[in-house]
C-alpha cells in the first residue's frame, strides 16, 4: 500500500541486506553440532528447496511456519517431565496452606515421598498436581515462582539446571530456520505459562509463539486493579489430536515443518506433512543411553511407538541422537 | 548468542537502516486521514514516548503489543455484525440439506425472512446460527466459502463490499504502529476463522495474530488424509472478561495499547491500561450518523455505556468519528 519512493528504496536495501546477512549465516556452516550425514542433509535440503526463489517448491516467508514439541524435543524429559518436578516441589511448599492434602490423593503420596503411588493415577493425578498447585496465583505471581525455581533447581540425574538441558543441536536448528525466514512456534503438552518463562531466553521463541496446555483463568479486581488468576481446572490439553487443533486455533496456518519425539506429536506431524508442497517432519529418537537417555516404544514418558512406524512409512527424518548429534545439551549458555 | 563478527556488523547495519526507514515513514506525515487535534496528538505522543530510546518510558520493540477489537473498531458493524450476514445467508444456502430447520428456531424465522424473531433469542440464537451453518466443513472449505461470499456480498445500508467498510483511519493507525515496531493483534468476539480470511489483506494482520471466538474442531481422516472439521459447539467466546483471558492465553504478554468501541472491550482496555509504564487505551465512538452510524449507550449492537464512563474517568482517548476522521471507509482499496 505504501507508495513512498524513498521508503520503497529503503525497503529494497533492507531486503537485500537481509538476504546478504542470511547468506553469511549459512556460509558460517549451519548446524555445527549435527554430524554430517543424511539427517543433517535432509534439513539443509528442505530449507534450500523452500527458500530459493527459483525453486518450484519455494514458500513465501510468511508461510514458513515451523512447530516444535518441547519435552523430549527441545529439552530433555527424563526421569520425569521437568514441569512435574516443579509442581511436586510446590506441593511441599504449599502443604501448610492445604491441610486437606495430608489425606487427599495424589497429594498425600507426594508428601510421603511415595512418587510411584502419586503418579499411579496417570494423567488425572498429574493434572490435579499441576492444577491445584498453581490455583489462586495471578499469572504474574506464577511466572515469578517458576523463574525462581528454574534459577536453582537441578535435575537429579544430571545435576544440571533444567534449562541447561535444552538440546544444543535443536537450538541451532531453531536459529537456522529463523535465519531462513521461518517463524518458530512451540506446540507442547507442557503448560503455556510455564514454558513462556524461559522459551524466549533459551530458544529465542517469544511468548506469543508458545502454545501449550493451559489452565482456566479468571479476570478479577485485586485491590481495585485487574488481575488474571489461575484456576485449578484445565482449559485446554495440548496433546495428540489437540495439537493440530491448537495449531489451527492459535496460528491459523498449517505448518510446513514439524518436530516432535513421541506419539503425542504424531497428529501434528501428520497434519503438517499431508499438506500440499514441500513439507518436513522430524522425530527425535532418544537412542543415547550414555550421553542422554534411551527410550522409545515402551516408555511411559515420551512413548514413541506408532510414530516410529509412521515415520518409516512416510519417509520422515528420524534423528538418531547417538549418531547424529555431536553434543547433546546446551554448550552455549544464555 | 551469535558471536560471528560479520553478522554482528550486518545486524547493526540492519538495525540502523530500520530506524532510518521508520523515520522516513514518520516524516511522510502519519495518520493523514485523522484531523489535527488532541485525539490524533494523543496517539503521536504515546508512540513517541515509548519508541524514543532516551525516553524514561521507552518500551523495547518485542513488548510493543497492540490489540484491536474488530467489529465497530476496525470495520463497521451496522445494521448487523457482518459475520451474521454471512451466517444468515448460509442458512438459506444450506436449508435443503437441513429439512429440520423449517420448524426449528431460530432457523425457521430466518427462512421466513423474520429476522427480528430469529434474533429475539439473543446470543444463544446467534451462536446457534453461526455454529450450525459452519458445522461439518473442514477449515479449508470454510475459508473458501467465506472468501467467495466476501468477494460479492454487499452491505444493505451502504451497498459496499464488507471489506470496503474497514475504516481508513484505523488502517493507517495499524500501519503507523507497525512502522514503529509494534506487533498488532486482533482480539475480537468475531470468529477467528472468519476474520483470518481477510485480515491479512485488509489490515496487514497475519492469521497468527488474529484472536477471536472459535468453534470446536475435530481431527479426522477424510479419504485417508487428515482434516480439521468444524463442530457446531463453541470452544471459546472472546468477549468482555474473556478478552484479557484470551490475550494472556494466546499472546502471553500484556498489551501496552488497546483499541475498542464497546463495553465488550472494556476489560481488555482495563487490563492493558492498568499495567506499569506508558499505556494507551482508545475507544472509537460512533458519532457520525451522516457518514457512518451514530450509536452508543442504548445500542443492542456495539453498546458503549460503562466504557464511555470509564474512558472519561481514566482519561483514555475517545475518537469522535464525526470530528476526528477526515474519511471513514477505506479509500485505498487493497
Amino acid at each position: 500500500m505504501n507508495t513512498n519512493p524513498k521508503l520503497a528504496y529503503l525497503t529494497a536495501v533492507l531486503v537485500s541486506t537481509t538476504f546478504f546477512a542470511a547468506t553469511i549465516v549459512q556460509a558460517a556452516e549451519p548446524l555445527p553440532s549435527w554430524n554430517d550425514g543424511k539427517t543433517r542433509q535432509s534439513i539443509l535440503d528442505f530449507v534450500a528447496k523452500v527458500t530459493k526463489e527459483s525453486s518450484p517448491e519455494f514458500v513465501p516467508p510468511a508461510e514458513r511456519i515451523a512447530t516444535f514439541d518441547n519435552d523430549g524435543t527441545l529439552w530433555a524429559e527424563q526421569p520425569l517431565y521437568f514441569q512435574l518436578f516443579f509442581a511436586l516441589e510446590q506441593v511441599k511448599v504449599l502443604a501448610p496452606e492445604h491441610p486437606e492434602w495430608k489425606t487427599k490423593e495424589p497429594f498425600a503420596s507426594v508428601l510421603k515421598g511415595d512418587l510411584k503411588s502419586a503418579l499411579a493415577g496417570g494423567a488425572p493425578a498429574l493434572l490435579a498436581i499441576v492444577g491445584e498447585t498453581q490455583a489462586g496465583l495471578t499469572t504474574d505471581e506464577y511466572a515469578t515462582v517458576v523463574k525462581e525455581w528454574l534459577a536453582t533447581a537441578k535435575n537429579p540425574k544430571t545435576d544440571k539446571l533444567f534449562t541447561e538441558m535444552a538440546y544444543q543441536p535443536m537450538v541451532e536448528l531453531l536459529d537456522y530456520l529463523r535465519a531462513n525466514g521461518f517463524k518458530t512456534f512451540i506446540v507442547s503438552g507442557g503448560g503455556n505459562e510455564f514454558m513462556r518463562t524461559f522459551a524466549d531466553k533459551t530458544y529465542g521463541i517469544p511468548p506469543e509463539q508458545v502454545i501449550g496446555s493451559s489452565g482456566k483463568l479468571q479476570f478479577e479486581l485485586r485491590d481495585g486493579k485487574p488481575a488474571l488468576v489461575k484456576q485449578p481446572e484445565l482449559f485446554f490439553y495440548d496433546d495428540k489430536e489437540a495439537k493440530p487443533i491448537a495449531i489451527q486455533t492459535f496460528i491459523g496456518r498449517r505448518p510446513i515443518a514439524a518436530f516432535g519425539n513421541s506419539d503425542g506429536d504424531l497428529q501434528m506431524l501428520q497434519w503438517t506433512c499431508s499438506g500440499p508442497g514441500a513439507r518436513f517432519c522430524l522425530y527425535v529418537h532418544h537412542t543415547d543411553a550414555k550421553r542422554e537417555f534411551a527410550y522409545d516404544r515402551k516408555s511411559s514418558i515420551g512413548q514413541l511407538d506408532k510414530g516410529l512406524d509412521e515415520a518409516q512409512a512416510q519417509g520422515w527424518t528420524v534423528v538418531n541422537m547417538k549418531d547424529d548429534w555431536k553434543t547433546i545439551y546446551l554448550t552455549d549458555q544464555k
